[in-house]
């Protein structure tokens, strides 16, 4: 009986089973649906994020730096051909790399010392007899300065040019140093000596001119970058420190991206304006020297002694300049003679290209992107970058080859061509695939220097996704520091307190043109950020770390003084892979639109502090302002309740594809091509450049410092004109977050 | 046993079926997403549709007509805000009413007549005698013209002003019948007399000044609009023709939109350019007149007999003018004085806006719209196609409040104010919801005059919808024709050969802006179709319907002589609705790239065909414009495949929507809103707007005329400049169609 009770419950449970599987599988809808209701639901795996972080490997960091800075990589020279193939070796490999990777390229207008005429300044005296000649190349440490490849420092889209006359120190060369050097010296005929910092590197020429100046010297003051210290044996290969005879070269030019094909991809048959109608170079010649040869010319000058804050270093008293130098001075009476030899040349330079295809949205991409070339071997700028992002890579790669992961949306890596030339190779891109990036791009994420030094992360970001940058950086350890997170340790080198969330970390903002998120931020309109590991700005001053753009900016400096061990390398490459991997694979974007409300809000309070008062007697009422950062605030409450309290994963997936879009088209409202006239690059009136230094909307601080300085009413309109851009497209991204019908 | 047997057969199955039933309920995933599932892949429903046509209703739209011209309904007056009541009241109704609808206000640049002042034109002998006055109002020949709300004839900003001169006759007022006449005469201090025709309403004034004409006139010539009939027993109450005195009125403005707001909403506190910033108005004044006054002032004209082709209906020879009447004419030595009390003021114009919101995709935007506004009753303009729109909506709205039917996407009507002023309405409401609307719209139709005449239908379209009207027409039946469909009847009246489809109904471009399109296609980039029934152009050289414009556009004309019956309002009504409801509900966008890569390549032969030796002369390579034009068809051929090969109500509704959004957004990547640096309006540079008249890209076809006619070298350079906007343009398409990632 128990037996027969037994096969009865056995066949039973074996009927019941079949029917279960029936029921379940059998049933045409279900079971074709079946496959892509998995898929579509698919949320971020926090044990995928585990694992990845446990995969990021120091050491692995430390040997791509090494491979990648075996040689000077100035773009399109051969030894940034050589990283070309490293990256499409590593993209394309069948166990670790991506999906599919490929080079792309573009035809650019750049600026070379000629080899063969290497560029000259000579104090020279009466008959053109030099007593003194600047040092042509960087003093050589390690076999890295011996290589023939490293370029001589120069100033690129320095015209060429053979300027002489009587020397004056100008400063940091901004206008107002050149209004103060004036009203002492007649500039007409002079060279300007000016120290890095304060200006653009071209605007220090670009000022000049109008002054009569008729070429421009720039250095490093090591009272700016090398915390006063200058001798050969404090500086490198001793510490981090630039050595007296290190020079910072720079792109001079004003402009991003490709100068004679402003808003077209530079491909070969584009139309290319006139070389004559280009704006935004030196119109004289410029050329960097080391602060060795500055502190000769310097502390020989005559005239009178300079203001306090245009002192230096160095142990002498900054003059203004007789002009010249001073009649005690071995080169009394003589002259400064730059002998520059710069030439223009349209040159290919490549971006190397790698995805990994998403799996429920392909049609979705997270970039992630940094440039290659470099000055000179650039082990940080921009190798330490590149260096990470092969890591992302390996890892991640890995993880797809072997079918363990797949994002829910694509991952574009960009290797930019030609950044130092002025963001060139990430501009052509987004310019050339304009429409699809567009309407397709969730986020872009730039590590360009991965590590400035190793004391705490620094974030520059829209203020929607500082939140998954802060959920990241809670999940990685700081380096050297075993029980603190890189989130609790950033909090304590820089904070603010926020309306929501209280005390946080600072998250910058991205309004400069400073490394290749420019065209995705101000063309394209794309949520961005921009991570690095950085300084404890209580233990130095430097401007940046000390060989930026230096030839000893190598793997030896890298290794031994800024992150030996590589371990913020790894830090760096953890969070920024997190942050990457939650873009990609979260359900619900982690785009956080009420943060974005805090920061408009935060620049609307400024703005009425600062301009209410005096717009009310020109009768422009900041009133629609208000009405439109409230709509934006109570929109975006709004769309956060809807995320909060719907069951995204159990309802149709194109409801949260429609919540997605709200999101990741939120900085897309921001975007009007009209609004900068003068600058048709910028086209996001929240984040574009802005000159009057403000902690306000951009294009409102410019347009009323200028209607103040000028008085006119027409500058007025102006304000008031910027005034309804400005609440319209605000207005117009509410819109965007409000019930789509 | 066999009991047993039938007991275990019955336990088995019971249990089998508990089984069954566990397994296709119990098992969460299944259970909780198959509401969804159906509402995702739903598809358009053609027995819908069937049932949709046979409810769009005849004498629905009569009665639509007659209430809404029960009284002139010019923007801003009474008599517009009783349409805006009727449409709210009808959409808002809770049986056959939408979702939603409301009213959206803008405060606008329109121009009136002064009430007490009425403009008045006069031949005046010596001492300002007044020889003839030309009539003021329309004669009446029913109720209508009597109604004191009938605006008087004027030309929408024309500046006030009381000029006098000489009469001289300048044809249609273009820049080369100017040129001609002054081979003659004198303008200076003229006053001339211009036709309806060959140049824009306001052209004839500006084209006029610079050759010192003060003032203008302008008629509609009998040849034009009558087909030579000019008898008031022929015309209007006794034909369709224009009677005597009946005047066309219009907006004399160039560019579309307010014209204080560019590129801004028109709201009370938008930044307003200053009055004097205008541009694209008459700098003179500028009146219309009945072709009964333009009969007495022409015949009258002395000197030189002006060319065939300047001739009209008139039964004497059109002079130049003396400059002048004749010497044997009773105005002879008389001035022609023009006395014009126009002002300008901002006012209140409303948009009507009604919603029904989507199932599946409720962020998804079909738009269809027309405007409200009339110049006097507008029956037929724009009151025909208001009439169409109400029936539509009460079709469809009926359906949903019956919860027959909810549509897949959401479609939005509008009701557009201040069209007939220069598209105002439409083109703020694209200003202000810019960015929503670029994101989200999938279509845009417009039925603005909805019958012309009652013989054929009439579509301009993008190249891509052209598919969709295709389908619709073939399933509605041609008014008064049984046994034959609108497109079978449309293919005898105009065709064309297709490369793909043989032959097939001719569908025009949507490269102007005529109508509330406008905005849609040329500011935001969006799908767009007009849609009309027409004329037989065997039966008449109608420039247009006769009374267009005019006093005697009422329900008494258009029921009578436009369309008795009212079954070509029904055919557009059947047509139009069937083409909203398959873009509404398809699962798969009825928008064919293809088709759009057939009119790319007409243009591309043109161009070739054109322009291409020229441009080698000048080293302007063609090639890449070639190439851009096949990666379009190719990547188009592709996505058709794509389409074709899928089993898209079967995949992840991902697939669908991802290949959705390229259908969807393929316009966008035409637009490049630095394309035409003149013209910011206008940013799609297929399609916008060009004076070269060649069946070509218009920025093309007007940079090449400029530089053949100037020959200049930097003009030559815009040439090659814009070919490679066109280039990037294309290619950028091309990118977005073909495989996402």
């Amino acid at each position: 009986m128990i037996k027969q009770v037994l096969i009865g419950f056995l066949c039973g449970a074996a009927i019941l089973t079949v029917g279960i599987l029936i029921g379940h599988y059998g049933i045409t809808q279900s079971s074709s649906t079946v496959v892509w209701v998995q898929d579509v639901v698919k949320d971020v795996d926090e044990s995928f994020i585990q694992k990845f972080l446990s995969e990021v490997d120091n050491i692995q960091i430390q040997e791509n730096l090494k491979e990648l800075t075996k040689m000077p990589h100035m773009a399109t020279t051969a030894g940034d051909e050589q990283t070309v193939q490293i990256m499409l070796k590593r993209w394309q490999d069948p166990k670790t790399g991506l999906d599919h990777a490929w080079r792309e390229e573009y035809s650019v207008y750049l600026s070379f010392p000629d080899p063969k005429n290497p560029n000259k300044v000579t104090v020279v005296g009466p008959g053109d007899t030099a007593l003194h000649t600047v040092r042509e190349k960087e003093k050589v440490y390690t076999s890295d300065q011996a290589d023939p490849e490293v370029v001589q420092p120069y100033a690129a889209y320095s015209p060429a040019g053979h300027p002489k006359g009587k020397l004056v120190y100008a400063n940091q060369g901004t206008p107002s140093d050149y209004q103060l050097l004036n009203n002492t010296v007649d500039l007409r005929g002079t060279i300007a000596i000016t120290r890095y910092g304060g200006a653009g590197r071209g605007a220090k020429a670009i000022n000049a001119a109008p002054y009569g100046v008729v070429g421009v010297l720039v250095y490093t003051d090591p009272l700016d970058i090398n915390d006063g210290l200058m001798s050969d044996n404090e500086t490198y290969p001793h510490s981090w420190y630039l050595p007296p005879s290190g020079v910072e070269r720079g792109s001079f030019k004003s402009h991003y991206g490709d100068m004679l094909t402003p808003y077209l991809a530079a491909k070969e048959e584009t139309y290319r304006i006139p070389v004559e109608n280009i704006t935004g170079i030196p119109p004289i010649p410029i050329q960097p020297i080391g602060f060795e040869d500055a502190y000769r010319l310097i502390c020989e000058l005559g005239g009178d002694a300079a203001p306090a804050a245009w002192q230096g270093a160095f142990n002498c008293t900054y003059n203004f300049g007789g002009p010249g130098f001073k009649p005690t001075s071995v080169f009394k009476n003589s002259d400064v003679k730059m002998d520059i030899y710069n030439y223009e040349e349209v040159k290919n330079s490549s971006n190397v290209m790698g995805v990994i295809r998403g799996s429920a949205e392909p049609d979705r991409y997270v970039i992630y992107g940094n440039h290659r070339d470099s000055w000179v071997h650039g082990a940080i700028d921009p190798s330490s970058g590149t260096s990470v992002m092969l890591e992302l890579t390996r890892v991640l790669g890995t993880m797809v080859k072997q079918g363990q992961w797949r994002p829910r949306r694509s991952i574009i890596f960009g290797s930019w061509g030609a950044e130092e030339f002025g963001l060139i190779g990430s501009t052509e891109y987004t310019e050339q695939y304009f429409t699809k990036l567009s309407e397709r791009t969730v986020a872009y994420i730039n590590v360009d220097i991965a590590v400035f030094a190793n004391a705490t992360l620094r974030a520059s970001a829209m203020p929607s996704v500082q939140n998954v940058i802060f959920t990241a950086a809670k999940q990685v350890n700081a380096p050297g520091l075993d029980s603190t997170s890189v989130y609790d340790n950033w909090i304590h080198y820089s904070n603010r307190s926020s309306t929501t969330h209280g005390t946080i970390p600072r998250v910058g903002y991205l309004s400069g043109a400073g490394s290749d998120y420019a065209a995705f931020v101000h063309y394209l309109g794309i949520t961005s950020m921009d991570l690095a590991y950085t300084y404890d700005r209580s233990k130095t001053n430097a401007r940046i770390y000390p060989v930026y753009h230096t030839a000893y900016d190598t793997f030896d400096y890298a290794s031994k003084f800024i992150d030996p061990g590589f371990f913020s390398h790894q830090a760096v490459a953890r969070t920024a892979g997190n942050v990457l991997i939650r873009l990609a694979d979260s359900l619900v974007l982690p785009i956080n639109c009420s943060d974005y409300a805090e920061s408009l809000e935060d620049y609307l309070n400024t703005a009425v502090n600062l301009y209410q008062h005096q717009l009310k007697d020109w009768n422009i009422s900041m009133e629609p302002l208000k009405r439109a950062v409230a709509s934006f605030r109570s929109a975006a409450t709004h769309l956060d309740q809807v995320i909060r309290t719907s069951d995204l994963a159990n309802e149709t997936p194109l409801k949260v594809r429609r919540i997605n879009d709200q999101l990741m088209l939120l900085d897309r409202a921001f975007l009007n091509p009209l609004a900068f006239p003068d600058k048709r690059a910028y086209r996001h009136v929240i984040w574009a450049s802005s000159s009057a230094g403000k902690p306000t909307f951009p294009g409102l601080a410019d347009a009323y410092a200028n209607a103040e300085s000028s008085g006119q009413a027409s500058d007025w309109d102006k304000v008031h004109y910027h005034l309804s851009v400005l609440t319209q497209a605000i207005e117009g991204a509410a819109h965007t977050l409000t019930d789509v019908i």
